[in-house]
């Protein structure tokens, strides 16, 4: 490979979502939609840039090369995209902070830092994108200093076989820089979470992401066929075989590993070529049931489905309703009523990629399906306009907290058979803990994973801000304790895509057992037997 | 579900394969073929049943209900069948024997074996099918009594969820075992080494084993939804969600443990529908790297074929030299000539399975492709006698060693770049081992398990037996060596589909690393404090 410049993303909005050159304002249709189910929004004044850095104390650790000690570097790498963090942001809450920010470009440097960080006596936190929604990169005080590892400039592509159509990529690579040089040969790695434009290979693996269109691409331990680690005690490569039968698959402790193992550095993907076509479908249910049977029987059935997602009524109407194409969406809804599809209707989204025969036939197999349960297929209009703003939604989260709101995100995945059991105890408890602070809840939800045995559920919730950080915070508190509570008793996982962080590590027991978490925390201390990698994410404490 | 008495299948032969009423002698084209190659086979007589029990010493452990201390079960739980087993048996050097074997029917019963076993001091065994081809079942005498643990009585479906389609059974089911109770209600679980006649759901999982029809079902890792353990300190139930973003996936660590980590008890996997149509079509190619290419060609084009396999020319010469239909063999050959396919063919077999539309669809794309690569499709007649004989290939070794000759099989996974160089290796290494002994080896080999970014080479070797069990051991130990070092220098693995057991052992870490390995110890140190669970197999020696 020739040594490429690689483009560097970094977050610039220090506050909030992504690059604040962008602003995706609340539609007025959607503001008085929202004030209309939740009441008018509660606006503040948010801390300036300026007030927070002054917050940030000195550092506990000496000047090293490489080691950036400025305030702004250090508060923009305090905080990820959780409720949390954005609450702490917005309201001057912003500390603690680690004590200096590391941007190795190589494997080689990245050792470095972390040997440098563990003769300081400090702890690190891995740094990819910024944008866990889980507290993955919050500075937990434990009385040691803290090392944040920005990983962005250790982005270039490294090797690429066409031919065993794998790729060795840096792990700070952001979604676009990971694709921008896939494309340029031919290829793609087909990762695409929400938050694509900032997280990075490196995240992805350590998160177990799941991208929009799993289906056909495999979620991120899949594609991962091998990792290079820098560890506390040593150098770790896992995995680098096409398939074994030799022992555990140490891929897999990797995965999920949150930054505790030791930091990736590397990671070689499977990749595909560019897809001659792609088109996104849109077919109306009468109601949720209807639609959820039919992603199953289209599951099951082995159509090859590069994306499955099914709105559910609250869903689908908060979508028609904000979209705010007025005249289009009722247009839509006559064409529905026409066609015998009710007033309440559940959107099913469907993806179509490959070849120009295979997404024709796709197409024909199920279009048919779904016109057999019922399905009213609307064309790809619809589908455009998902597609082109699959990545921007998270830009929305900027519009409805500057309009009062809030607004988080909750996801599991269970069996077919529990899905809508699920979905409903999830809204209930939305609703019920707010309904304790006199507050309501907008909770709609998709299922947007599909496995031969079960979808993931992904519940939006918004709701009033609160007049100050302390109600911001409990009411969120309340809310995601009982949504999390119902996930569990449900027997969903605690985290479909978004990870364990800080925020679900208390429900990791309930899944894992005992027996499991101490296998866990086993193989933590073998290759960080000081515990200075990411403490207190995924296993809270070391009790 | 109903309490089903299911049947229990145990190997009736105690020194060879499978069921003692069932015959293949080597047919006389086949030993006229071998001799021209190997020279005529050393022809010994056996061991007798009677003579290898009364070297069964007296058992170090007390008597006690449900353990079985007579020397003939204890002589049938002493080996599997690789090479080293069957030298043992056929010689008389029979020892080292477990102390007691117990047949335990339930989780709860294995864990009192389990806790009675660590209260005597004695190490545990687990035992499935006995099919082990790489010394998974050996005892290795360290002072410590052993038990045996056989788990075939512990068969039954236990759960069946046709929606979710995921079905809960007890471990220890032979692979007609599992077929017949999931048959019963509309379903298959898909998974079929050869050795499926014996072979345990449980033993599956701990080997990761691979089905010859992996790329429809996907190999175990991928059809495993949970697994319940009886682990030394405490029960561990592994997996269960349909996808997790949740921290490390720990049924990958139960995936390979080789029964080092306790005992699974139960296991739910991933059903599917019976398929509606299956079918195996044969296309010869001029030679392997045409054949090669065009299993490329198809695999990475996502055709969804059931299985792909790919002799190289000495397999396909070989397989026609000795199936015995003389004329339609001659005719085959005619029929080739006049095609173009030259004197030395690579055969490939392909499996189309599911709908008579998808199978009608799968035929015409993956035939068009392979006539566009130069192969010529010879219909299923082949494919039928195939499909028939496919677990029966098992027995050939009984007939094969009757004859005077010994047989095994060595195999690794590799990328499509390295597929070629990497048989050549393994070929090359079996010749020159036997060479030095003044032997000679035939040794053809094929592909049977073909993914994205490689594909499996599994090697046969035919070699003739040495007039005693020195000899004997000394030719197969040069042999193995010999080809496991060929197969680490190309980089693959040292076990596709066999495992490790204490055969393959010695090359772990050099696919693990270090640093793996140290992940494996200390996970394995976590549930089996006193390393009582089938010690010396997977990782050699606790050093």
């Amino acid at each position: 490979m020739h040594q490429s410049n690689t483009i560097t993303i970094r977050m610039r909005r220090w506050n909030g979502w992504g690059d604040d050159t962008f602003d995706k304002t609340l539609p007025a249709t959607a503001r008085a939609f929202l004030e209309s189910r939740l009441g008018r929004g509660q606006v503040l004044p948010d801390e300036s840039l300026a007030n927070a850095c002054a917050q940030v104390p000195k550092s506990r650790l000496e000047a090293r090369t490489g080691f950036d000690r400025s305030a702004e570097a250090r508060l923009r790498h305090a905080h990820g995209q959780s409720f949390a963090d954005w609450a702490a942001l917005r309201h001057g809450h912003v500390g603690p902070f680690p004590d200096a920010v590391a941007c190795p470009q190589t494997h080689d440097e990245t050792r470095a830092v972390l040997d440098a960080a563990r003769k300081a006596g400090a702890v690190v936190i891995p740094y990819g994108g910024g944008t866990s929604v889980v507290g993955h990169l919050k500075v937990v005080d434990d009385g040691r200093p803290v090392v944040s590892v920005d990983m962005s400039r250790n982005a270039r592509l490294l090797d690429l076989d066409p031919h065993d159509r794998i790729a060795r990529i840096g792990a700070g690579a952001a979604g676009p820089v990971v694709e921008a040089q896939l494309r340029a040969h031919g290829f793609v790695l087909g990762h695409y979470p929400q938050s694509f434009d900032y997280s990075t290979l490196g995240g992805w693996v350590v998160t177990r992401s799941a991208g929009q269109q799993s289906r056909r691409y495999g979620r991120i331990e899949n594609l991962l066929h091998s990792a290079r680690l820098v560890c506390p005690r040593t150098d770790f490569d896992a995995g680098g075989q096409v398939a074994s039968s030799a022992g555990p698959d140490l891929r897999e402790l990797v995965l999920g590993s949150e930054g505790r193992l030791g930091i990736v550095t590397e990671a070689a993907v499977h990749i595909s070529p560019v897809a001659e076509r792609e088109s996104f479908h849109a077919v109306f249910f009468t109601d949720w049931p209807a639609a959820l049977a039919a992603a199953r029987a289209i599951t099951q059935a082995g159509l090859p489905v590069s994306m499955l997602r099914v709105s559910n009524e609250e869903e689908t109407d908060t979508q028609l309703r904000i979209a705010g194409h007025e005249s289009a969406i009722a247009w839509l809804r006559r064409y529905l009523g026409v066609r015998g599809i009710g007033n309440r209707p559940a959107m099913m989204m469907i993806g179509a990629t490959g070849s120009r025969r295979q997404t024709h036939r796709l197409r024909a197999d199920t279009l048919a399906l779904t016109r057999r349960a019922g399905g009213v297929h609307v064309g790809t209009a619809m589908g455009r306009i998902w597609a082109k703003n699959r990545f921007a939604g998270a830009y929305l989260r900027n519009g409805l907290w500057d309009a009062g709101f809030a607004v988080d995100t909750m996801e599991t995945a269970v069996p077919w058979s529990q899905a809508s059991a699920t979905m409903s105890a999830m809204q209930q408890a939305a609703h019920v803990a707010l309904h304790a602070f006199d507050e309501r809840a907008l909770a709609f939800a998709h299922l947007s994973h599909v496995y031969g045995a079960g979808c993931s559920i992904y519940m939006t919730v918004v709701w009033r801000r609160g007049a100050d950080y302390a109600t911001d915070m409990a009411r969120w508190r309340a809310l995601k304790g009982a949504v999390s509570r119902a996930i569990v008793t449900c027997g969903g996982t605690i985290s479909h895509q978004h990870g364990v962080g800080v925020d679900h590590a208390p429900y990791l027991a309930d899944e894992k057992g005992e027996a499991g978490i101490g296998l866990i925390r086993a193989a933590l201390a073998e290759l960080d037997p000081q515990g200075m990698m990411n403490p207190h994410k995924l296993i809270a404490k070391q009790a």
